[in-house]
Protein backbone atom coordinates (compact mmCIF):
# COMPACT_ATOMS: atom_id res chain seq x y z
CA UNK A 1 0.00 0.00 0.00
CA UNK A 2 2.66 2.70 0.92
CA UNK A 3 5.07 1.28 -2.16
CA UNK A 4 2.31 1.70 -3.76
CA UNK A 5 0.90 5.56 -3.07
CA UNK A 6 4.93 6.58 -3.37
CA UNK A 7 5.45 4.85 -7.33
CA UNK A 8 1.96 5.79 -8.49
CA UNK A 9 2.41 9.64 -7.25
CA UNK A 10 6.06 9.56 -7.99
CA UNK A 11 6.85 9.88 -11.72
CA UNK A 12 10.81 9.36 -11.61
CA UNK A 13 13.37 8.83 -9.37
CA UNK A 14 16.73 9.34 -10.44
CA UNK A 15 20.29 9.48 -9.05
CA UNK A 16 23.25 10.83 -10.59
CA UNK A 17 25.64 7.69 -9.55
CA UNK A 18 26.44 4.93 -11.65
CA UNK A 19 26.97 2.52 -8.97
CA UNK A 20 24.42 3.92 -6.70
CA UNK A 21 24.59 0.30 -4.97
CA UNK A 22 28.06 1.13 -2.98
CA UNK A 23 27.87 4.65 -3.21
CA UNK A 24 28.90 6.61 -0.04
CA UNK A 25 27.88 10.60 -0.24
CA UNK A 26 30.87 13.36 -1.03
CA UNK A 27 30.52 17.08 -1.86
CA UNK A 28 29.00 17.79 -4.61
CA UNK A 29 26.86 14.57 -5.22
CA UNK A 30 23.28 15.65 -6.22
CA UNK A 31 19.81 13.86 -5.78
CA UNK A 32 17.09 14.36 -7.75
CA UNK A 33 13.49 13.63 -7.64
CA UNK A 34 10.49 14.71 -10.01
CA UNK A 35 6.48 14.74 -9.08
CA UNK A 36 3.45 16.13 -10.66
CA UNK A 37 1.42 18.09 -8.11
CA UNK A 38 -2.33 16.88 -8.52
CA UNK A 39 -5.54 18.40 -6.97
CA UNK A 40 -5.62 15.39 -4.65
CA UNK A 41 -2.39 15.98 -2.85
CA UNK A 42 -3.28 19.83 -2.69
CA UNK A 43 -6.81 18.77 -0.87
CA UNK A 44 -5.25 15.85 1.21
CA UNK A 45 -1.87 18.20 2.07
CA UNK A 46 -4.87 20.75 2.97
CA UNK A 47 -6.33 18.27 5.30
CA UNK A 48 -3.12 17.25 7.69
CA UNK A 49 -1.83 21.02 7.74
CA UNK A 50 -5.10 22.90 8.05
CA UNK A 51 -4.17 25.20 5.45
CA UNK A 52 -6.67 26.14 3.44
CA UNK A 53 -5.74 29.30 2.09
CA UNK A 54 -8.51 29.66 -1.25
CA UNK A 55 -5.21 30.32 -3.53
CA UNK A 56 -5.35 26.59 -3.71
CA UNK A 57 -8.57 25.67 -4.05
CA UNK A 58 -9.90 28.66 -5.58
CA UNK A 59 -9.35 28.81 -9.35
CA UNK A 60 -10.84 32.46 -10.08
CA UNK A 61 -9.30 33.90 -7.01
CA UNK A 62 -5.98 32.56 -8.12
CA UNK A 63 -6.45 33.99 -11.16
CA UNK A 64 -7.23 38.01 -10.17
CA UNK A 65 -4.39 37.10 -8.22
CA UNK A 66 -2.26 36.59 -10.92
CA UNK A 67 -1.96 32.99 -11.04
CA UNK A 68 -2.30 31.02 -13.96
CA UNK A 69 -3.99 28.16 -12.40
CA UNK A 70 -4.53 26.98 -8.78
CA UNK A 71 -1.48 27.08 -6.80
CA UNK A 72 -0.04 23.59 -5.00
CA UNK A 73 0.93 24.59 -1.54
CA UNK A 74 4.50 25.96 -1.12
CA UNK A 75 5.14 23.94 2.08
CA UNK A 76 4.05 21.19 0.33
CA UNK A 77 6.53 21.43 -2.58
CA UNK A 78 9.52 22.30 0.26
CA UNK A 79 8.84 18.49 1.41
CA UNK A 80 10.31 16.95 -1.68
CA UNK A 81 13.98 17.99 0.39
CA UNK A 82 13.67 16.22 3.26
CA UNK A 83 11.65 13.09 1.47
CA UNK A 84 14.87 12.81 -0.94
CA UNK A 85 17.76 13.03 1.76
CA UNK A 86 15.23 10.91 4.18
CA UNK A 87 14.46 8.54 1.18
CA UNK A 88 18.80 8.17 0.60
CA UNK A 89 19.49 8.18 4.72
CA UNK A 90 16.48 6.80 6.76
CA UNK A 91 17.04 8.07 10.11
CA UNK A 92 18.45 11.38 8.73
CA UNK A 93 17.83 14.31 11.16
CA UNK A 94 16.72 17.73 9.77
CA UNK A 95 18.64 20.23 11.57
CA UNK A 96 17.51 24.00 9.16
CA UNK A 97 15.99 24.61 5.97
CA UNK A 98 16.02 27.82 3.94
CA UNK A 99 13.01 28.76 1.46
CA UNK A 100 12.67 31.09 -1.13
CA UNK A 101 9.46 30.32 -3.59
CA UNK A 102 10.36 32.24 -6.42
CA UNK A 103 8.15 31.54 -9.23
CA UNK A 104 4.54 29.94 -8.50
CA UNK A 105 3.94 26.08 -8.84
CA UNK A 106 0.54 24.91 -9.90
CA UNK A 107 -1.31 21.97 -10.24
CA UNK A 108 -0.53 19.69 -12.91
CA UNK A 109 3.43 21.18 -13.08
CA UNK A 110 5.76 18.37 -12.96
CA UNK A 111 8.48 19.86 -10.54
CA UNK A 112 11.89 18.43 -10.28
CA UNK A 113 14.34 18.35 -6.99
CA UNK A 114 17.11 18.89 -6.36
CA UNK A 115 19.73 18.23 -3.23
CA UNK A 116 23.30 18.79 -3.75
CA UNK A 117 25.62 17.97 -0.74
CA UNK A 118 27.78 21.01 -0.20
CA UNK A 119 30.04 20.64 3.25
CA UNK A 120 30.50 17.73 5.34
CA UNK A 121 31.44 16.73 8.50
CA UNK A 122 31.67 14.15 11.12
CA UNK A 123 30.72 14.19 14.51
CA UNK A 124 30.12 11.25 17.47
CA UNK A 125 29.99 8.73 14.49
CA UNK A 126 27.13 11.10 13.02
CA UNK A 127 28.04 13.47 9.63
CA UNK A 128 26.37 16.87 9.59
CA UNK A 129 26.09 17.43 5.87
CA UNK A 130 24.94 20.83 4.08
CA UNK A 131 22.74 20.67 1.27
CA UNK A 132 22.09 23.27 -1.58
CA UNK A 133 18.10 22.03 -2.45
CA UNK A 134 16.27 23.68 -5.34
CA UNK A 135 13.05 22.71 -7.55
CA UNK A 136 12.67 23.76 -11.18
CA UNK A 137 9.93 23.09 -13.11
CA UNK A 138 10.74 20.25 -15.55
CA UNK A 139 11.62 20.79 -19.31
CA UNK A 140 12.51 24.70 -17.98
CA UNK A 141 15.65 26.16 -16.76
CA UNK A 142 12.76 27.88 -14.02
CA UNK A 143 13.59 27.78 -10.37
CA UNK A 144 10.31 28.06 -8.16
CA UNK A 145 12.22 27.31 -4.83
CA UNK A 146 15.53 27.28 -3.89
CA UNK A 147 17.11 27.50 -0.56
CA UNK A 148 19.69 25.31 1.65
CA UNK A 149 19.07 22.64 4.06
CA UNK A 150 21.49 20.74 7.02
CA UNK A 151 20.71 16.99 8.25
CA UNK A 152 22.66 14.64 11.01
CA UNK A 153 23.00 11.40 8.63
CA UNK A 154 23.35 8.33 10.47
CA UNK A 155 25.77 6.97 7.36
CA UNK A 156 26.53 8.22 4.32
CA UNK A 157 26.17 5.12 2.91
CA UNK A 158 23.35 6.07 0.79
CA UNK A 159 20.26 3.22 -0.46
CA UNK B 1 -16.57 18.54 6.68
CA UNK B 2 -13.32 20.86 6.14
CA UNK B 3 -14.69 22.69 9.40
CA UNK B 4 -14.91 19.65 11.47
CA UNK B 5 -11.44 18.44 10.24
CA UNK B 6 -10.19 21.53 11.17
CA UNK B 7 -11.73 22.07 14.76
CA UNK B 8 -11.44 18.66 16.31
CA UNK B 9 -8.00 18.57 15.34
CA UNK B 10 -6.90 22.20 16.45
CA UNK B 11 -7.44 22.43 19.98
CA UNK B 12 -6.71 25.99 20.79
CA UNK B 13 -7.11 28.83 18.69
CA UNK B 14 -6.50 32.50 20.47
CA UNK B 15 -5.42 35.70 18.86
CA UNK B 16 -3.60 38.22 20.64
CA UNK B 17 -6.69 40.97 20.42
CA UNK B 18 -9.55 42.40 22.09
CA UNK B 19 -11.70 43.27 19.58
CA UNK B 20 -10.42 41.08 16.76
CA UNK B 21 -13.52 42.04 14.42
CA UNK B 22 -12.09 45.75 12.83
CA UNK B 23 -8.61 44.81 13.65
CA UNK B 24 -5.69 45.84 10.85
CA UNK B 25 -2.29 44.17 10.91
CA UNK B 26 0.57 46.54 12.87
CA UNK B 27 4.06 45.21 13.84
CA UNK B 28 4.06 43.74 16.71
CA UNK B 29 1.22 41.86 16.35
CA UNK B 30 1.07 37.88 17.58
CA UNK B 31 -0.92 35.34 16.00
CA UNK B 32 -1.00 32.19 17.20
CA UNK B 33 -2.82 28.71 17.36
CA UNK B 34 -1.95 25.31 19.29
CA UNK B 35 -2.19 21.84 18.26
CA UNK B 36 -1.65 17.98 18.90
CA UNK B 37 0.53 16.12 16.14
CA UNK B 38 -1.13 12.73 16.58
CA UNK B 39 0.03 9.57 14.62
CA UNK B 40 -2.55 9.49 12.18
CA UNK B 41 -1.29 12.92 11.09
CA UNK B 42 2.00 11.80 10.95
CA UNK B 43 1.08 9.21 8.86
CA UNK B 44 -1.49 11.32 6.73
CA UNK B 45 1.27 13.55 5.68
CA UNK B 46 3.59 11.14 5.10
CA UNK B 47 1.45 9.51 2.60
CA UNK B 48 1.13 13.10 0.97
CA UNK B 49 5.22 13.77 0.80
CA UNK B 50 6.37 10.56 0.32
CA UNK B 51 8.38 10.71 3.18
CA UNK B 52 8.12 7.60 5.14
CA UNK B 53 11.78 8.40 7.25
CA UNK B 54 11.65 5.83 9.57
CA UNK B 55 12.35 8.05 12.87
CA UNK B 56 8.37 8.87 12.14
CA UNK B 57 7.10 5.33 12.30
CA UNK B 58 9.46 2.97 14.11
CA UNK B 59 9.34 3.73 17.72
CA UNK B 60 12.32 1.70 18.57
CA UNK B 61 14.72 3.20 16.01
CA UNK B 62 13.53 6.86 17.25
CA UNK B 63 14.81 5.46 20.65
CA UNK B 64 18.08 4.37 19.81
CA UNK B 65 18.73 7.28 17.79
CA UNK B 66 18.13 9.41 21.04
CA UNK B 67 14.70 10.68 21.04
CA UNK B 68 11.88 9.94 23.31
CA UNK B 69 9.50 8.61 21.05
CA UNK B 70 8.38 8.67 17.26
CA UNK B 71 8.75 12.29 15.57
CA UNK B 72 6.87 14.57 13.63
CA UNK B 73 8.21 15.60 10.65
CA UNK B 74 9.76 18.94 10.86
CA UNK B 75 8.22 20.06 7.64
CA UNK B 76 4.41 19.34 9.15
CA UNK B 77 4.91 21.11 12.25
CA UNK B 78 6.34 23.95 9.98
CA UNK B 79 3.49 23.94 7.91
CA UNK B 80 2.09 26.04 11.30
CA UNK B 81 3.34 29.24 9.92
CA UNK B 82 1.43 29.41 6.70
CA UNK B 83 -1.72 28.29 8.10
CA UNK B 84 -1.94 31.16 10.66
CA UNK B 85 -1.07 33.50 8.28
CA UNK B 86 -3.61 32.48 5.39
CA UNK B 87 -6.05 31.65 7.96
CA UNK B 88 -6.31 35.60 8.83
CA UNK B 89 -5.29 36.62 5.75
CA UNK B 90 -6.91 34.55 2.62
CA UNK B 91 -5.28 34.54 -0.26
CA UNK B 92 -1.77 35.57 1.16
CA UNK B 93 1.20 34.88 -1.11
CA UNK B 94 4.16 33.32 0.67
CA UNK B 95 7.89 34.15 -0.22
CA UNK B 96 10.24 32.96 2.11
CA UNK B 97 10.52 30.90 5.06
CA UNK B 98 13.83 30.34 7.39
CA UNK B 99 13.11 27.11 9.38
CA UNK B 100 15.67 26.05 12.46
CA UNK B 101 14.73 22.68 13.53
CA UNK B 102 15.84 23.09 17.64
CA UNK B 103 14.29 20.34 19.44
CA UNK B 104 12.20 17.24 18.46
CA UNK B 105 8.72 17.27 18.34
CA UNK B 106 6.81 14.44 19.48
CA UNK B 107 3.71 12.09 18.43
CA UNK B 108 1.30 13.83 21.30
CA UNK B 109 3.19 17.23 22.15
CA UNK B 110 1.12 19.60 22.04
CA UNK B 111 2.71 22.60 20.26
CA UNK B 112 1.66 26.21 20.31
CA UNK B 113 2.54 28.51 16.83
CA UNK B 114 3.49 32.09 17.28
CA UNK B 115 3.52 34.34 14.29
CA UNK B 116 4.57 38.37 15.19
CA UNK B 117 4.75 40.72 12.22
CA UNK B 118 8.15 42.32 12.53
CA UNK B 119 8.36 44.72 9.08
CA UNK B 120 5.70 46.08 7.09
CA UNK B 121 5.14 47.85 3.89
CA UNK B 122 2.76 48.31 1.26
CA UNK B 123 3.49 48.53 -3.09
CA UNK B 124 1.19 47.94 -5.60
CA UNK B 125 -1.97 48.14 -2.48
CA UNK B 126 -0.46 44.91 -1.55
CA UNK B 127 1.58 44.50 1.78
CA UNK B 128 5.11 42.85 1.97
CA UNK B 129 5.03 41.62 5.52
CA UNK B 130 7.64 40.21 7.37
CA UNK B 131 7.28 37.70 10.52
CA UNK B 132 9.06 36.30 13.33
CA UNK B 133 7.92 32.11 13.49
CA UNK B 134 8.63 30.00 16.24
CA UNK B 135 7.00 26.84 17.48
CA UNK B 136 6.94 25.79 21.41
CA UNK B 137 6.15 23.04 23.70
CA UNK B 138 3.20 24.44 24.96
CA UNK B 139 3.31 25.04 29.27
CA UNK B 140 7.28 24.67 28.68
CA UNK B 141 9.89 27.77 27.14
CA UNK B 142 11.52 24.96 25.01
CA UNK B 143 11.44 26.21 21.21
CA UNK B 144 11.01 23.45 18.91
CA UNK B 145 11.34 25.65 15.91
CA UNK B 146 12.24 29.20 14.80
CA UNK B 147 12.73 30.94 11.76
CA UNK B 148 11.59 33.97 9.77
CA UNK B 149 9.21 34.47 7.28
CA UNK B 150 8.02 36.74 4.62
CA UNK B 151 4.91 36.69 2.60
CA UNK B 152 2.50 39.21 0.67
CA UNK B 153 -0.79 39.73 1.64
CA UNK B 154 -3.88 41.26 -0.13
CA UNK B 155 -5.53 43.35 2.39
CA UNK B 156 -3.75 43.97 6.49
CA UNK B 157 -7.62 43.81 7.41
CA UNK B 158 -7.63 40.37 9.64
CA UNK B 159 -10.27 38.09 9.51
Amino acid sequence: MLAKTIFTRTILVSRCFASAASKTLKVGDVLREARVYSSEDVKSYAEVSHDWNPLHFDQELARKSGFENRLVHGMLVSSMFPRIISSHFPGAVYVSQSLHFRSPVHIGDEILGLVQATALRETKNKYIVKFSTRCIKNNTELVVLDGEATAILPSLHML
